[in-house]
């Protein structure tokens, strides 16, 4: 028997994705400055999208970088009051050319709503809010208080997000914060993720002569920043896979017995995703499966190369630059300024001689987790069985969203991640997309959500 | 006392300077497709140019790629006939934001031009075709036969010259073979240079998955090709800076007793060079200066890499592809085709697990060496004597002009490697440049030569 809220779902379902594509349509990309003025514009398009849903105290509220949009509803029979996060802006869209339709430009196919933020975040931020206009056009009231916090600097840091909480304690104060941008495990399994991966971000600068030079007559005879860029950036793992800069895992908590278990016990199938990303063999740190190695232990990646030449052809240039991109995933009690410090050690110890290195700090991010028994997350996985009809699976995850770590705990509530993306959906990658299958169950799961929290005791 | 080509070329100076810099000004940068037509206009520049200058049978010939500009004057009283070879076509400008005055503008200041090309090669060839203009017009002859063969392709290794001269050895027959593209020693210090290294190049794909991932979701169970890349190149050199591809030394001529003592004797300022590139140290294969590092001994150079995320910020992105350019540069018996094969063993032996990779094998050139005792290269030291009031030296180089060994060999004649530029004009880089104390000596050096090369004995 379907209650009034479904049927308001179904009836809207095509204005809704009408308006979502409008959301998807704007290039709110945080990382390059030319686009400020369309981060801008996302957040005002939020903001009125709030309003229109019924909530209120809608403000855009500046902040050093990207404004954040903040809007409430706190008039439920209940006292508990949940805080909902999301943000409005996406990853960079490059390489563009392997892009089937243009990111910005969405498009419905085979059932999935293509275009960059489709799943990450705008699709399910877009999700929260018309979950809360379904309750209240249909029963006039939500069960619980909520307020919406969306940000606009998710994907380089969120650099704003932890100032303004402390400057807004009051207004954000809540029982649980409810973020949707993790995935579930698959097709059909819903999951609630109890665990995040931390992270730190770095970037090498190295620089020999002052100028580029002629390969012929300098070659072999000056130093090249892109050799030195290979010899620092091949120290860095072991041939057994494991990150070969000191100290690294000193603070990483081997997994206990019963969680290589239940990770045994999720069945992951490897082989299907080795035929997903077509490769001949997963790789990574030896003696570890692939849930353990994305989930529970720490990563140093190289996300760029640069230098010298690129064009169609050969130049036979002795460049004067070479640049490299990096990022590690944390977990356990790695400390990401800790971790920085000791690459920056390992990338000067390591630099051949003839050329000068630069190091610079990026994004950190915090390790998080939540214990998997507190009541917010059991009423969670009760409204997810109501909406998929399947029991939710608690897992952990190899991703970092870093204010989660921050925001818990400058706020002191449990955090809920309830994400509906798939793995297969291509965050940060060409073609993003996300299943309409999840964009209709997970507007039931939210609304089933905010009734189950309504009945829970706190504290 | 002036003789009469000489007060010709002073008249004439401010003229032949606004024609170079017509030629400068167009694009003709053989190494990118797009600019084909402007290839196809520097070849007629220069046809035209030719004509105007008095030589005869001026033709444009097609070949596969660009076309090669032929002339010729053969009416001289002595038998000696000399082929001029230079090329038309230049290297690509990038990274353009570090030219101070756009590379197709060109622009004098200092006693200096500045543009693409000034010295490598257009500004050189351009004297000749000068020098020739200057003989008839105040002389009515040459002293010698003089055929001219202007290529358009020598930046990306001439790949249609060869078939051309296979199928013109009548046209193009001579006694000497002229080049005028190779580096004086400094300034003031003029130099004939009677070897060059050869080249070979190639190019490294590495593909990982699919699609570029999420390095949350995948980072340290997924191979990531950046990281290949990195193992891959660092390992073709080892500490101390000798190439560790197997058997790339086989094929090496040690340096005799005499050479060594011979590159002394030229006292290279190795500390002039340290500052004049701002480098700490000058860095390469253990146990060598730097002259023998760059002109006797071989090297293996990244020209350049690519992957992932280049922008601002960061970007938590495994790329699926990473990519590499690199060439080495060959002496005595080394053969360019077998180096490419022993390079492209050394890549799959070195590639890690779970990426697929592909070597693409690119130009080629045999390295070159002319005996200087021989009558031709003794003619143009005392050309040298004459406009310079200075011995030149005899020096090899590091730089390759692929055709060099293969021009010779196919028609059978001394080559005569006659170059003005400096070594500090940055050749391939931004700002390249011409010194025209040069370009006023040169013009002199090659009236000079033409007139000592009347009256030698050949065979």
């Amino acid at each position: 028997m379907n209650s009034a809220y479904r049927t308001h779902l179904e009836t809207h379902r095509n204005t809704h994705l009408k308006e979502l594509k409008d959301l998807l349509s704007i290039p709110s990309v945080s990382a390059l400055s030319a686009h400020k003025p369309d981060s801008k514009r996302a957040a005002e398009w939020l903001a009125d999208s709030l309003q229109a849903a019924g909530l209120e105290n809608v403000k855009i509220m500046p902040t050093d970088g990207n404004p954040i949009v903040y809007a409430d509803w706190l008039h439920a029979d209940s006292d508990i009051t949940a805080l909902i996060y999301g943000h409005y802006d996406v990853q960079p869209v490059d390489p563009l050319e392997l892009w089937q339709t243009p990111p910005f430009e969405p498009d419905i196919r085979d059932g999935k709503i293509y275009a960059r933020g489709a799943t990450d975040d705008k699709g399910q931020i877009f999700m929260h809010i018309k979950a809360v206009e379904a309750l209240l056009k249909t029963e006039g009231k939500l069960p619980v208080n909520v307020k919406f916090c969306i940000e606009g600097e998710e994907e380089i840091g969120s650099p704003a997000l932890e100032p303004f909480v402390e400057q807004n304690k009051d207004r954000l104060a809540a029982d649980v914060l409810v973020i949707s941008d993790t995935p579930m495990l698959e097709k059909g399994k819903p999951a609630i993720c109890y665990s995040l991966r931390g992270l730190c971000a770095m970037q090498i600068d190295i620089r020999g002569a002052n100028s580029d030079l002629h390969s012929g007559i300098y070659g072999g005879g000056v130093a090249n920043p892109l050799h030195a860029l290979a010899a620092i950036l091949a120290s860095m793992h072991d041939e057994r896979g494991r990150v070969a800069v000191e100290g690294f895992y000193d603070r990483v908590r081997p997994l206990t017995e019963e969680e290589q278990q239940a990770f045994r016990d999720l069945r992951y199938d490897e082989e299907a995703l080795k035929k997903e990303l077509n490769v001949s063999e997963l790789y990574g740190e030896e003696g570890f499966s692939f849930l353990e190695r994305t989930w529970a232990r720490p990563t140093l990646e190289i996300n760029g190369i640069y230098g010298g030449f690129q064009g169609e052809g050969i130049k036979t240039v002795l460049p004067s630059e070479a640049h490299a991109k990096l990022s590690c995933r944390l977990v356990g009690d790695q400390d990401p300024k800790e971790i920085q410090e000791l690459i920056e050690k390992h990338v000067y110890a390591h630099t051949p001689p003839g050329v000068q290195v630069k190091v610079t700090r990026m994004d950190t991010g915090r390790p998080f987790e939540t214990p998997y028994d507190h009541p917010v997350i059991q009423a969670a996985m009760r409204a997810y069985e109501k909406a998929y009809e399947a029991t939710p699976a608690l897992t952990r995850m190899g991703g970092s969203i870093p204010i989660v770590e921050g925001f818990g705990r400058l706020l002191n509530v449990p955090v809920v991640l309830m994400g509906f993306g798939l793995p297969g959906e291509n965050f940060h990658a060409p073609n993003e997309h996300f299943h309409l299958e999840n964009f209709d169950k997970g507007l039931i799961t939210i609304c089933e959500y905010w009734k189950e929290l309504a009945g829970i005791k706190m504290k």
